[in-house]
């Protein structure tokens, strides 16, 4: 629902989010930052309090320029955030990469870290807007499906969100690679493919036979 | 390989780890705490530089009381954060809870969150040991088929560890719940799982036809 356009990262990282090792493995342009963000459905934000870091697992989803995440209004994670630097990061393990040597045992990736300051929404239709954004991220078309979100239930929440200016993507995705010389050493190598599934939905004892499960984003 | 006795943090979890939010979700035992961090390859280490939290994605694994990470010696993490206050985070999203309301939405999860100092390995042994364990947990019975590792390489990995005395789990494991009156809501609701599986293996050109891939731990 943001207005504002899309900033072109590729131009500059900060220095901040900039890959200094295995720089070739980074990405700033936000096509790779969203694709990696829009298949996401946890994810660790960073946070400090009385010098002490946190690394808080919740929901994130992105909206335009911004991601955000949300908790109950009592926490003391998200009022002690507010206006504070954070680094949000998503991150996929999408294989294992087995080589000859120790050393060059890898594991295949993507993820994204965003660095900025969390902001805490204060806005009544903003906030519900924002709650909209994570039920259709992860089940398009059930929000209007729901019974209808509370006033009580709206003040129960709070919504942060940190503007993607400043992000970087990194990316392993490729085969293994051994020392020259070690291909004959006698072990297994290559990649073991990590995946993740939908199991069987499981309906609570409401739900009417014949009624489907909605679809549902994954990882 | 440590020596220590593992402690018993049933008694008394820290005001840091304590969970203040839906308390019933906690587990301070290490039982359930190793449970979660032995099901883990990828972890979140929260670290602070000039005043900014990173949350650095990073393979994570467990020798007794300790938990270790690793990397590149020239890493710029690594070194920042020896002797500093580190958050390490691990976390398994489970499934997808769907309510009748916005607010009942929910996820299947364990987590574990360890805080406290992170501490550089400076011992050679102590780093092969602590590098071999991370082959041997991902892959049992590996290291030794590998082609030994080199001083060189040994010299270009860092290890650092973080004492597990200061830890928490915390675990949502369960249906949908929908407020009184919302059951008969018309739209599903239930659980739907998230499953993480391997694909096929994919060996590198080099590896001798009828050779089996390795077992491999899987989240």
């Amino acid at each position: 629902m943001s207005q504002e356009p899309e900033a072109d990262l590729s131009a500059l990282p900060s220095d901040r989010v900039r890959l200094r090792r295995k720089p070739g493995r980074g990405r700033y342009d936000r096509a790779a930052i969203d694709a990696i963000l829009d298949a996401t459905i946890i994810g660790h934000v960073a946070w400090v309090q009385e010098g002490q870091p946190y690394a808080t697992p919740t929901n994130v989803w992105r909206r335009g320029d911004r991601l955000y995440w949300h908790g109950s209004a009592a926490s003391r994670m998200l009022r002690a955030s507010d206006g504070q630097p954070v680094c949000v990061t998503v991150s996929h393990l999408d294989g294992l990469v087995l080589a000859r040597s120790a050393t060059n045992h890898s594991v295949n990736f993507r993820s994204v870290m965003v660095m900025g300051t969390a902001h805490l929404l204060t806005d009544a239709p903003e906030i519900e807007a924002a709650l909209e954004g994570l039920i259709e991220y992860l089940y398009p078309g059930r929000w209007a499906q729901l019974r209808p979100m509370t006033v009580k239930e709206r003040k129960a929440t709070s919504v942060m969100w940190l503007d993607l200016a400043e992000a970087s993507a990194k990316i392993r995705a490729e085969g293994s690679h051994d020392d020259p010389g070690d291909e004959t050493w006698p072990v297994w190598a290559g990649v073991v493919p990590v995946v993740v599934t939908k199991g069987d939905p499981e309906p609570d004892p409401f739900v009417p036979v014949g009624l489907p499960a909605p679809e549902v984003r994954l990882p």
